[in-house]
């Protein structure tokens, strides 16, 4: 699983077959098959076990602070991470998730469930931080919904693309003023 | 290069060979290669046609009206398209340069660059776009960046992974609206 995600973080799905994923790992293709019934079934067992990792993480995170502090550390951790990526690898390998949501399609449904539970589950996390952020004063009551969370998942997945096509984590640098922007929230108080 | 096109906008850049290419095009892989040196040869020529094509829309909708009605003509075509096509295909088959742009990595250089020049068009359009709203008015003259531009192109794309994922295009109609958050611009007559 550990060969299979960092396989596939840096080329994708389809670019990978098995035999890499076996030679990687130092397992035989017999062992391989002995537990997973397929790449597709690896892939999901390895998405799930980094999510769950990553989401205690983001929990975390989320309750940092009252208000939009905890969404901001969340945000600022994603540009670090990229940051921090690109300085040790040569190259930003963006979102694990969202490299496979634009590789997968209706071919491949148990793959497709899987990132969309992991897109759903992220959703209500920041849902859950904006609807705490109404409670607490610096986000508007209509603020709080399903689709703005969205759009703040949107912002970060489409500015990681760009910073993965052009190699350049700075593209992520104005990522957290342009939610605030989003989510109508003028106050520069959570622009620090 | 319209087989390449169909082919890769459904299922990616890795998971599409030369032989397939050839089979739907209904050609021999010996003209294959007279005419292309390799798969990646192809997928340039076959963006570079595709953009040029779609530029020229791009330009006639961002020239509609003044301020950012040109814009907004923009985005609600892309949200369009994403549900005709899934009204025809039963596929919300997403952007082809962004599903191509989450594959690619440096071991693809002339894909890359290629993605690369098609996305600075298409952030170089957004911006005069930007400019010429703030000559005209609604928008404030420190947001015609091209950071914001960026932002623009990001939320766009950001949201159509998602209505991928999802096959859902529904998942595009806040866009608009989210935009001008993007942008500050509170006015509703930006919003019909």
């Amino acid at each position: 699983m550990d060969a299979a995600r960092l396989l596939m973080h840096d080329r994708g799905y389809s670019a990978i077959g098995v035999a890499e994923i076996c030679e990687k790992a130092d397992v035989r293709k017999g062992s391989f098959y002995y537990f997973f019934e397929s790449k597709q079934a690896l892939t999901v067992a390895t998405l799930r076990a980094a999510w769950s990792q990553e989401r205690s993480r983001w929990v975390e995170l989320l309750d940092t602070g009252t208000g939009l502090e905890g969404l901001e550390a969340l945000i600022q951790e994603q540009v670090q991470l990229q940051q921090d990526q690109q300085r040790s690898t040569g190259s930003v390998v963006g979102c694990l998730y969202g490299n496979l949501a634009l590789e997968t399609n209706a071919s491949e449904q148990d793959l497709r469930d899987c990132l969309r539970e992991i897109f759903d589950d992220q959703c209500q996390l920041v849902l859950e931080s904006l609807l705490g952020a109404t409670v607490t004063g610096p986000l508007g009551n209509q603020k709080a919904t399903l689709d703005n969370a969205r759009s703040v998942i949107a912002q970060l997945e489409g500015t990681v693309l760009l910073a993965k096509l052009y190699n350049d984590p700075s593209l992520l640098n104005p990522l957290w003023q342009q939610i605030t922007g989003l989510l109508g929230v003028t106050s520069t108080r959570f622009n620090t």
